[in-house]
């Protein structure tokens, strides 16, 4: 049975991705990279959504550098489609540009805003939860988040502190957000049962979202207005040129959601959707490499886990290598990551691949710009 | 003043030296590298041996898979000074042979027997050690090791034993040649202060060391003289090729030396001379890093060495990187060798790089024959 609710997909993204140096550069963000299997991250995420969504819905928010290799790996999205930012303002004047030129054509169609860069265990589960937070979405002035039960005291992530259940439905109210919290509070949160984390996955209808950012953020509002109008037109990239680095530089879950929460559990319309489908953001290449472990996918006997050409070991446990060309040998190392892009090596202790992004900003500053 | 003694520097070049893989292959061993410095490993090792031997002198004794290389980089060596083995059989007939060519021209010659891809850090005193040592050697039927006082319990080198000091020299008797020791033995010898490394560097005449092998490798002796006798004559190849297989596969210590301290003290005519020149047989990439170190050449204020064409680390400590052409980034590591040669890239925990022989007998085994 088709959905009855007019769904649009907006994909964000603009990130840089440089967690994953050498493989992710300036112009070969994480999203356009195939980290985990065949296709790239947009590109599952796009057709992970295609059963609700469908391609000729689909918005994609990227930038200029990234534009060319997402409009060649999603050929079946129409271009126009595939917006460039001419400057990055984080994701609440995104959201807010996507939700402008939505509710032009329907005021009651429902976004649902997804990151570009995640992967998704089960999908089935994934599209029959979505179905239904899609449905609350659609009802009234809701605002729906997919909250992720945690499964450890992750300080890297957001967290969603949960209310009462909503009568008749999985979704439960939002009492508060909270930004990353450190190790004591984290493992307070998951000790408490009703925290989740925050997924970056949002749904409302074009109607509340355009509200919410005339009521937050009222001069950004009649600048995303003003680009909204000029879509399809000739003058739409000067405008976009010349409207959107006005706007504020600001998240979604700042300049909205965090605000909306504030006015209490009742008065906010924010629920909660509590979601179970094997998700992983993969942050860091320690979590490619537990994603991959956990999928056992190509891990040997002692844990290594390899995609490269050759790989020889003795006495090595638990180490990542990408190598495509290389033949490469591990000897008595273990927890580590080993990367060669042809003209970059990267060899890093698993628990500092946080610092792969400090690392890209070193190789910025001195001058190293051909490999960023 | 010129040395009135000929001497005879004998290279012995045969070592396929697959510890330092990837950047050694069979037919690129270690001898032929230039691991520290410009020059390559048997470069160094003829021209510090140039101002008492001279290159005219010096005889070469390799294989058939290293002679092209040798030839190429020892180019003022007469070419039929460069002796390619036609079969591995160990440093008895090796030394053997060039003893009865030499005797052929001079049994009075003093034969000095070098290792082709060792250390020396101070070759003036080297030289001056050398020069004491050829005297010793050229009087009666002395056989000389140069020793060297042990620094650490080194378990991976022979240890020789020595006696009473000879009356006017620095030179000592040598009681007995050990095998490579356990801990605990190593730990006796170096307390001891009697004990020093058997450096492999030996000198004799040319005499001595024929009578020595017609003593002790009866069988062995009168191919060597007949593959001796054909030296210089369309025959040689031939003889070479034919005989030289079939001469003993053993060492000179435990062809000669070994049974010749067994006599005693004083029957043996065995000398030690103690030798401080800063030596090092460079035996793993470990060695290589230390070495390194000790000489403040690149290191980094971490204790990173690096011969790279570029690198950055974050939080790296006391790692060595070879990678002529690659950029490197290491970060949150520590002990590590990281060797790139472009078709090969070794990972290896520095107390772990004795291994890397092991993982070349892998590849050979695995089929990966162009990498070994």
């Amino acid at each position: 049975m088709p959905n009855p609710i007019d769904f649009r997909p907006v994909i964000l993204a603009g990130g840089s991705g440089t967690r994953f140096w050498p493989r992710s550069r300036r112009a070969r963000a994480k999203q356009v990279l195939a980290l985990d299997g065949e296709r790239t991250m947009i590109q599952q995420t796009v057709e992970r959504l295609n059963p609700l969504g469908g391609l000729t819905k689909t918005l994609v928010i990227t930038n200029e550098l990234l534009a060319e290799a997402i409009g060649t790996q999603l050929s079946e999205v129409p271009t126009q489609q595939i917006i460039q930012e001419p400057a990055a303002r984080n994701t609440a004047p995104a959201c807010g540009l996507a939700a402008f030129l939505v509710e032009r054509e329907n005021p009651d169609a429902v976004l649902g805003v997804f990151p570009s860069d995640h992967v998704i265990g089960d999908e089935p589960r994934f599209l029959k939860t979505l179905e239904k937070a899609i449905a609350l979405a659609a009802a009234g002035e809701n605002i729906v988040v997919l909250g992720i039960a945690p499964t450890r005291p992750e300080t890297g992530y957001g967290y969603i502190e949960t209310g009462a259940a909503l009568a008749g439905s999985e979704a439960v109210q939002v009492r508060r957000f909270t930004e990353k919290p450190d190790q004591q509070n984290a493992e307070k949160f998951v000790a408490a049962g009703n925290f989740y984390w925050n997924s970056g996955m949002f749904l409302w209808s074009a109607r509340t979202l355009t509200h919410a950012i005339r009521e937050h953020l009222p001069k950004t509002a009649p600048l995303l207005e003003k680009i909204a109008a000029a879509y399809g037109t000739p003058q739409f990239a000067e405008t976009f040129r010349a409207l959107y680095p006005q706007c504020e530089n600001i998240s979604i879950d700042y300049a909205v959601l965090e605000p909306r929460s504030a006015k209490g559990e009742d008065a906010s319309h924010l629920y909660c959707f509590p979601a179970e489908f094997g998700w992983n953001d993969l942050g860091s290449w320690a979590a490619l490499y537990e994603h991959k472990r956990d999928a056992r996918s190509s891990a040997d006997a002692e844990g290594n886990i390899f995609e490269a050409s050759h790989l020889q070991t003795i006495d090595a446990q638990n180490n990542y290598v990408y190598s495509p060309k290389k033949f490469v040998a591990l000897v008595g190392v273990k927890d580590l990551v080993v990367v060669d892009t042809g003209d970059a090596l990267l060899v890093v202790d698993r628990a500092h691949s946080q610092d792969v992004g400090k690392l890209v900003k070193e190789l910025g500053k001195n001058g190293h710009n051909e490999l960023v």
